[in-house]
């Protein structure tokens, strides 16, 4: 697309962060969740990727809302809409966790936060999974309130960001684990903050939980950045194919399952949990999945932005579809992500991919995260 | 905000007819349902304003998608889902309809067309009230299936837009009654095209059913406007505020209920139907609601785009917000629509806007739709 100018109303909803993503210059938008996601602060995506795996960046992710659900029936409900089993998680943990239908489609893919054994966000990607879960609670009566708390994220990503947030929070910032958080103190909040985030350089999402603080909170982590080089940043998108991220809506929909998206291993379909969508997945998962997620990596110089699905193909057979692509500096080559059916997936496999600017490509299907010998 | 470039991917839906739009000079969007809306083609709102309002435009509002209920229990799920009373509706009948949860806040205002006795389509504003409806279905064991169907709607609005449609699909759609539909033949198909649409200046909604049509029908519909003024548009904020079209995430969102909205008579609150929220919305209705939507008519020069609400002011005391607001040649003033306590609704009632350029602007509460004499 030649232009494309985004028109905003108040119904895509500002961030607490805006006014300081707009002072460093942010240039383009997503919208996750009718929320603005900055995607951009004007220069390439090559150069933040540069940045991103050398220092530290400081990412506005308000559009991950949480859908918070908070009472008796709260772990119930949260295990009825996840394969992934909740029954033994412990408060300070986070959760990858597919959500699916009652015919095994996925409807998100969220980080669940246990914040207490009755108190829980899904940290959410692009569906209202609000209506979805605020719909059981009411049909199927359960004891658990609903709703969207003004919880705002902010990510510190990059292999500065431990130094960076020590500055902030102090030397406990250290002790957090992977996909865990704890409460840190800051203007006489107690914050969540996860070592997590939509990358695979390292960092921290802090679970802002007062609008009103957005601006204090990211000056602080701001001021906190001299010598290190801090950038404001985003989700990038090579960094993101490379290592493999799925994003919802982009490499998977409805029409999808967790096994074809990688996500086995947090599918508990033995039965020793009950969710919806279980005999869906228990037949699928008999009957083999058909395609699944790959990466492909592909030359013919730098692709355009890929718009629409792109066709693969081995011998004029279309064998799957890319979903996500971009220029990767590290390969020296376009790298892409997309669905690749099971009799092309091995690794290595060569195939076509059609670009839609109508270039036949040569490619190899990779494992993911790419790796160097990918 | 100086640069609002939107970063597009798969996930941001194109619908089918983006070759077209694009061909037209497209220059700005919306997201909708996940899905790109046209907000524009390069020219001014204001001259998009006057030729809407004097010739015919064609408006790719695929993004309106539909929720589909169909099967046994569909009309059964429909009715729990509104406040409006559907019994007594035909076969070709379009309802315009507010959708609440059990606390009376709104979840979306959709156009539902009831195709069948078990057969509807809900027309969707901004919100998945397709997980809404899954989960519904689901949980209370409904024999209906749920699904978005692969349909997408192209506006046609406008006073000339029935002689533009009379040349594509004959004399009969004269004969389509306001907020009614009839299946008009094209290409093979049935297409059902209803006499509805965003705007108060008359027009058509033609609801494609197979998107590998949408060329044929834009071009259909394009080739057709010979002598008509025919152009590309988009819904326009000036008329639609004027005309006091609310817009779902805008004016209101789920902490207002229906009464607030001006939808009272869309709400059958006297105990004949059974829907979620009917005894929220009793109790609201029994205690009087405290804010209503109104027209502010303002004046201090053309004012900037609304990104957050507006404070309006009496005497210093807040009495409400604007939510959406624009300059209208009609009235040589800025209008705008936002939520006004029940001190202050009464029209005629001076006010002051606080608009977010910091100016403090001269106005005055108006009815809806706004007339010459508001």
């Amino acid at each position: 697309m030649a232009a494309t100018k985004l028109q905003t109303s108040i119904r895509l909803r500002a961030t607490p962060y805006k006014s300081r993503v707009e002072r460093l210059g942010v240039s383009d938008f997503s919208i996750v969740n009718h929320t603005l996601l900055p995607k951009g602060f004007g220069d390439t995506q090559q150069n933040d990727y540069v940045h991103l795996k050398t220092h530290v960046q400081l990412w506005d992710v308000g559009c991950q809302r949480q859908v918070e659900l908070r009472g008796v029936d709260a772990a119930h409900l949260a295990q009825l809409m996840t394969p992934r089993d909740l029954t033994n998680g412990k408060v300070g943990q986070c959760f990858y966790a597919p959500m699916v239908d009652e015919f095994g489609g996925m409807l998100n893919d969220p980080v669940i936060l246990k914040l207490a054994e009755d108190h829980f966000w899904f940290s959410i990607a692009d569906s209202d999974v609000l209506l979805w879960a605020k719909a059981l609670a009411y049909a199927l009566k359960l004891d658990v309130a609903v709703v969207e708390p003004d919880v705002w994220p902010l990510a510190v990503q990059g292999p500065k960001s431990e130094d960076l947030l020590v500055r902030v929070f102090g030397e406990e910032i250290r002790e957090i684990g992977f996909f865990r958080f704890r409460r840190l103190p800051f203007k006489e909040r107690l914050l969540p903050v996860a070592r997590s985030g939509y990358s695979k350089q390292g960092g921290f999402e802090i679970y802002l939980d007062d609008s009103s603080l957005g601006e204090a909170l990211w000056d602080a982590c701001w001021d906190a950045g001299a010598g290190l080089s801090l950038r404001p940043g985003c989700p990038n998108l090579i960094e993101r194919i490379e290592g493999g991220l799925v994003s919802y809506g982009n490499e998977m929909t409805r029409e999808n399952n967790p096994l074809e998206c990688g996500m086995e291993k947090y599918c508990q379909l033995d039965g020793s949990i009950e969710f919806i969508g279980l005999s869906a997945l228990q037949k699928i998962q008999k009957q083999g999945v058909q395609q699944k997620i790959r990466g492909v990596i592909f030359d013919g110089g730098p692709c355009p932005p890929c718009s629409r699905p792109w066709p693969l193909k081995v011998n004029n057979d279309e064998v799957g579809k890319l979903s996500s692509t971009i220029w990767s500096p590290r390969f020296n080559a376009n790298v892409g992500l997309g669905m690749v059916s099971k009799m092309h997936w091995s690794c290595g496999t060569e195939v076509t991919v059609i670009s839609e600017d109508g270039l036949r490509r040569s490619g190899r299907v990779t494992s993911l995260p790419m790796s160097d010998n990918s």
